[in-house]
């Protein structure tokens, strides 16, 4: 490994599938962004048998071995107690002492926070670090924030995900001023619970990283009007899952209704090019990762569930932040922020 | 009109198309249920109008005139204020003096609200009002409350709510013990709100006329998983204009998918069957109706934008739950909650 490389932390036994999801998926990443370096942590003869089969990928590695590993099942509480020497743990360290930009693993979801906040540390300055994903929309993606590590927060929470959410938008998209909304039940200034109308009042006022502008409802997640949505993780994780089980529900009696009768199945199969657009532009694969936004170094939760595609996705949002220096540009924005604050 | 039908109160000027939807959508109520009367409100020259190519619906109406009708704009004070002879109060005053067994209006949600809770005031013993609208899921629909008419609420709103919704259930699918699960973040017993959790201890020990489930996530509204989702107006809100854009963004992403090549096109025009099998599953003027619960009368709420069909579901659901007598229903299952809090 060069200076030239970005070396990425993989938690290779994570996720439902493991390695057979991670390790084809790094390389995917790898094949996309040759710059890449991997730490491979977890069972080396069990990585050793993909490695085998995914030259580049072995030449771009190097493993860290455990025959240690965080359950799906287990409770935060237990992964802090018992978590020492666990592939995601020592990912996570690996990004601690520098030896990578960012840490991946598609393992369970309290376990990796608990233990990236233990590990990483909420940067100085930060009340609650947050967790935030890219949505399709109808003009381009929204990047939303909280999902859910935070069900109860106060208006200076949500200011705060504001100048996180507004750092993750320059990076992902380049825009120097991208646009931030607040989620709320309705976009007059009087509406909503306190901590969303007193964040809005605050955010009105604050120099960030973008424009502030205002509240934004439900239906604009997808509407592409803003490029960040900022709220809590209740409403933020209740709207994800909605959103899931929406799509969920639309593909499976999309998929009955083209199989129903032998014209429609026939219509589809001639349609194969347009549905092959649709499927590409609405892919969850292709929006995969939970980025854990707010610590002192970079993690992002790949969905359990996803293949080596949707790995290869998180594994490019990691790679896409730490070229950013997404951190040193949080801790930068925070100054800022207090100095306006006086 | 004999003592065999039922009257449902229409405030003909509401909604974007004021009598050009609701006229119709009454006509439309009307041929599927013989046994519908109904009391016309609004300005009798433009109601004439429609009446005169509505024979059947001329035969089974009584025009109730006025001139006066609440502006979309109009904010619920000043409908409070000066929404005297309107058609909007009018037609709720109608339902409050048993003229009428429900009111349905496309008009502002905000001002149907307010006068709906003056003039037919909230039952003794309900705390709070909610909206509940119907969901497709998986498997069936799927009810839920409450979807923005209070947007903080403690557990025993929740409570309310969830007696509220069983109900309607009952009312709605002839389930006698239907189903009915609390939106939350997750579904272990520890998580979400303190509202949220402390409304799962006290539903988990009343007798409901439904079962309590316990937690449910987003996905599960639209999973099919339980018969009614409780959820505080801020969660709810959120949830249902999320799932309306999603719906939309797919919707515009597949036809675009479907028109992008002539191979797509002519599939499409083969898949016809399918494709409209699957527009009426999940056509939003079949799932047309915000029904305002706890209140002394029956009143609903059409989507402004919707047009006859639309239309003609409000009146469905509010002829529904008046067969039903769902306010008596609710009068005694209050008493019997009543009872077992001691």
């Amino acid at each position: 490994m060069t200076n030239a490389t970005l070396t990425i932390a993989i938690d290779a036994m994570g996720g439902d599938a493991g390695p057979a999801a991670t390790l084809p998926g790094a390389a995917r990443a790898l094949a996309a962004a040759p710059d890449l370096a991997f730490l491979l942590v977890g069972d080396e003869l069990r990585i050793a048998r993909y490695l085998a089969r995914l030259p580049a990928l072995a030449g771009a590695s190097t493993v860290l071995h455990t025959d240690k590993a965080i359950s799906p099942g287990d409770k935060p509480s237990a992964a802090l107690r018992n978590g020492e020497g666990t592939s995601m743990r020592l990912a996570l360290e690996a990004v601690a002492d520098g030896r990578a930009a960012a840490a991946v693993s598609g393992g369970n979801t309290g376990a990796l926070m608990a233990l990236a906040k233990s590990v990483l540390r909420t940067l100085p300055g930060i009340h609650r670090p947050a967790i935030a994903s890219i949505f399709p929309a109808l003009r381009g993606q929204t990047i939303m924030l909280d999902l859910g590590a935070n069900v109860l927060v106060e208006a200076e929470h949500l200011v705060q995900f504001a100048l996180l959410g507004a750092l993750f938008a320059q990076a992902h998209t380049g825009k120097t001023l991208p646009s931030i909304g607040l989620l709320n039940v309705g976009s007059e200034p009087g509406k909503g619970p306190d901590h969303v109308r007193m964040a809005g009042q605050i955010l009105a006022q604050l120099p960030l990283p973008g424009r502030y502008k205002g509240f934004v409802e439900g239906h604009d997640i997808t509407g592409g009007v803003v490029d960040v949505v900022v709220c809590d993780g209740y409403a933020g994780n209740i709207a994800l899952k909605t959103a899931e089980g929406v799509s969920s529900l639309t593909g499976r009696l999309f998929r009955e209704a083209l199989t129903g009768d032998p014209l429609s199945a026939l219509g589809a199969a001639l349609a194969f090019l347009g549905l092959r657009r649709f499927k590409r532009r609405v892919d969850p694969r292709l929006y995969n990762g939970g980025v854990f936004l707010g610590l002192g170094g970079l993690a992002v939760k790949s969905h359990g569930g996803s293949d080596a595609l949707g790995f290869s996705t998180a594994v490019g949002l990691a790679a896409e932040l730490a070229r950013a220096r997404y951190v040193q540009q949080v801790a930068e924005g925070l100054g800022k922020l207090a100095h306006a604050e006086g």
